[in-house]
């Protein structure tokens, strides 16, 4: 019950802090027979390391994926597949001055509530560096969805209230904001510049597509396809909203104009964002989350000390300016994990 | 793994479909000693019930709980706590002639084909009828939270498009639609009224918040309060979009901006809606979901039968044109059920 | 958590007091599609209802089965399917004068420790009418179990001491005490007839098989199939050990005495019955349960008040003599419900 | 699902193959505030390893545990406690002779049907080296339980079916049969170098008890404290019987002989085994369990190609005679994570 796993029948559970020997995960229920190796867990994870783009610091922090356990002659056996990454800064830590300080806008205050003892290196288990663990697994997800012909997209919808526009999937590889507008994501990267230089830090949106699900996926009632994309990616540590098909703008459309109505060709719109009561319609699966700005900034702010003090902080070295790209990997992983656990449910059922 | 629990320290299961014999919940782990009857969830039932206002059906649907198990004298034995609603209605079903149709909106579709059979009366189990049973387990839920002084309130925030623009929480009680800005339950009442004549439906926004939760419930990682709020919350038949304090504003403010910073007072502002890093601060905890509308209209939509032939349908007899405002009360009942949930599993922590 | 959850695919919870109103079960994962109406439930439930035989009371307690969710026109629908059990006999309760006193061998003393206040007729939940609702469970997994063509029988094997020496499986559905030798069986009646002229109560073996089992079900590591199966037999109020195949006996063989060599054939012997290393090798499982002698008995014994003070307790009224045969058919329950479980479970590997 | 996760409150996964990389356990649900480090886990980890007396092999395994998560400045920190252990004979592998065979009383057949593909090397998952993660985790739990006083011990009661008759517990330190009567351990030393002669194997029986458990423990119905103990012990590999108590003893006992009476100094027996109704009394908890003779052994056995062709085969190599006393410190580890595991959840019930 510590909260470190997720998932039923693709059951994956994490462990690790930021600034401990390794951050890793272990994998239950993964189907047996699947060709895996090391790089395909790289690739994924080198999607979400830092420097990725203006927004990233340029920190290097290699990643380098182990498969500890559960492959066998290059495939997997079915039994538990842990996935390793040493966290090779370790050592270097740095936060000595602020240990005892709650910063704003992290859990340095809650965990010292929740459990009365924390470490304080870098967040420890609160880090963003534990997404590098959600990355691998869903990089294995993404194995098991692959025979299926179910893909996974992000894009870059907004960052610092700019918005895309004219969406263009084409142009997202072109920038490295992954924004598929090519004016926006230059409107995008002025405002990430202003904001750096004024030691403060921004937000944005994320659409997260799938395609190829097919229709019949989920549970009703409670474990709802769309109820576990919703924990998936509230669980995600900068995410304050989630979205599903129309979103909050299916609240403002009457009956008439949300429905999806049907012919033989199929559905002809997709509010629904392709799940109805909680299954799947075979219709793209379509997600868009809000992400907070990173909370670490230069400017100084108002806190406490542990012991009660009022004191003032201001985050020195190099941080993100934004979660969002790196945060795009970690939402398609989380969905990559949702739809390989309900696709493997379903086989119970038929 | 049929997807009718929530929950693990306060796990429930619901049961029942709109027109069998009856619904109900099992509740586990209801700590024992805690004085019960069936007043207490006749009060809750009340508040979902239909003919709650303009935007509901005058069907009458009386909804009384009996407790099953679980209780001794009136007091909580510790033993699973079992609530059964029967279904009074269930011998006048009238949908026969729309029974090989996929009702536009509804999981008729998505139910056959994950099950390749369904009960289509009235939605079987994906109805807002099972709703009922997590009302009850709610207002079980609620006497858990009581000694702790914890409450949860809901307003409706906006219906058809119209939203509140002056918040007087007073106001909500005064009308039946549960607003807090008099001038705005008006305008939505005259919009439901426009969209009641043409025999469509209206969406809207509804915030619930919960007072006085201790600093420090909730699991890091996956199991964050605001992943498990996200899920009760998306897994409600409605809901398309869940948004935690600051929610998709936040995704729009600067660093310096969104954190909430501290002196001795406490927290200077709330735009974590109470919970940094999954783990409650103290602050109210505030939530937002928006709703859809209502899919059974009476006005004419295409769609096929089951069997493949193209058709139109629509929907005779009396539903509701909003789901607001019983859909409230079902939502106070799911942030109940997971603060309830979030704080037995705290008391294995300390 | 409170324990009264048993399985993952196949998933039951049931519930229920021994005189509240019913004692019931709630099943998830039933597969859709299955025929199932209230009749094969009751043939399971007649099997260990009461007035079964020498050993028994001969009290009248109907258990009539009604099927309350989760069946469509005689179908199961995949939905939870709840089974409601009334208990005709709730009102004449007459224990008042023993309601204060731990009676020896029940669960009263730790029900009281555990939960600080206890449902003391007829032992609440920790009562054997639960087991009806485990019984009606396993009616339905032998629902599913049946097509692959599962088979589940239980003999008694011993009771009070006598064991069987010829076994002839012919024999047992001749005699009440469902022992398949004829000798055994008329001494087991005279003992029991002695036992009862004395006030006392006798325990006993029962030996439960399953047949046709593919091999390949069961998980490694915790959740083999001999662990669940463990668990499930020794969660069964009166059982006090547990064998697998050649059980006791194996811890006095070689290695080369009890392994199973193999030849084309198959394998030549089945010490392991029919599971090795927690998985299914297509051999019969076997399995072994030990009784212990029921605890209510008239002769007069030493107690104590619940506040302590010293006392005597004698059982008034009719009371079974042994748990045999009446255990028989809730071993046979759980079995199946174990192998369901497994079974299920399977479907998600390959 | 795969079956590698065990417990509820206190919640392990283990992981790994015998000829992998690594073993190892994540833990959740660990208190937090715990002092701990690699040295309490090394002491537990000598007490199974290899080189324990006549009845093991010789072999050097070095088994050093590395804490990689979830302990800060020497405490644990609430979040997921992961330790590895290094292979560091993984790569000596000499098994590709026998690796497409089945062997006799092996999970090989089970493996290859369940899976279809298999870790060949030493018995990949369901080598008894995955209890040296149990071992590790079992000392974990054991640093929650010192501070109530449970004190946790095994004997080993029989092998080859040489008994101990004089239980003396002084005696099981001074050999290293852990065996609590002199004379029956020279006794089974003599029959254990028979054995070997005889290039066959033995079994026995094992005793565990737990003392100090508060009254009170465990959940009712199917998590029964015994239930989850007799799933416990059975998981472990060897184990074909588990007792609790008087066990199969009781089966032939009257009720007036196996009831535990009280009086006001308390139960004037432990027929029960310390457990009433699944919760605990507060007396000793009693277990034995039966292990069969270790299945590798050098004499000539039929068996089959996992192609099908009939051959022989016969182990090579050092093994060890008996499981016993290796297999002790695993029964002691097992009821540890049982108990640990319930006593946390009787937290939540307060």
């Amino acid at each position: 019950m510590s909260g470190s796993s997720f998932g039923k029948a693709f059951h994956i559970t994490t462990f690790g802090e930021s600034h401990g020997p390794a951050v890793g995960v272990v994998i239950q229920g993964c189907p047996p027979g699947l060709p895996i190796d090391e790089t395909v867990l790289q690739n994924a994870l080198d999607k979400r390391k830092p420097g990725q783009g203006i927004a990233s610091t340029r920190r290097k922090e290699p990643d380098i994926p182990v498969i500890l356990s559960g492959t066998f002659k290059g495939r997997t056996t079915g039994t538990p597949l842990t996935i390793l990454i040493n966290n090779t800064d370790a050592k270097s830590f740095a936060y000595t001055d602020i240990a005892a300080l709650f910063r704003p806008g992290h859990g340095d205050f809650t965990y010292q509530k929740k459990y009365r003892i924390r470490d304080f290196r870098g967040g420890g288990r609160a880090s963003a560096r534990e997404t590098a663990a959600r990355v691998a697994a869903g990089a294995v997800a993404q194995l098991v969805l692959a025979p299926y012909g179910i893909q996974i997209h992000s894009y870059t919808l907004a960052i610092g209230g700019i918005r895309v526009e004219n969406f263009d999937p084409g142009a997202a590889a072109e920038n490295e904001l992954q924004c598929p507008d090519r004016a926006a994501a230059q409107a995008m990267e002025k405002r990430i510049n202003t904001i750096k230089a004024g030691k403060d830090s921004l937000g944005g949106m994320v659409e997260i597509t799938a395609r190829n699900v097919p229709a019949g996926i989920g549970d009703p009632v409670f474990d709802k396809l769309d109820a576990d994309i919703a924990k998936a990616m509230m669980g995600i540590g900068a995410v304050k909203a989630v979205e599903i098909g129309a979103g909050t703008g299916a609240a403002e459309l009457t009956g008439f104009e949300n429905n999806d109505q049907m012919d033989s060709s199929g559905f002809l719109s997709n509010h629904a964002g392709g799940i109805l009561a909680g299954i799947s319609t075979g219709e793209p699966i379509v997600v868009r989350v809000h992400v907070k700005p990173i909370p670490s900034i230069g400017r100084e702010q108002k806190t406490l000390h542990q012991d009660g003090q009022e004191t003032t902080i201001s985050t020195k070295g190099r941080h993100d300016i934004c979660a969002i790209p790196r945060i795009n990997k970690v939402c398609e992983s989380m969905l990559a994990l949702v739809i390989t656990d309900h696709l493997l449910r379903q086989k119970m059922v038929k």
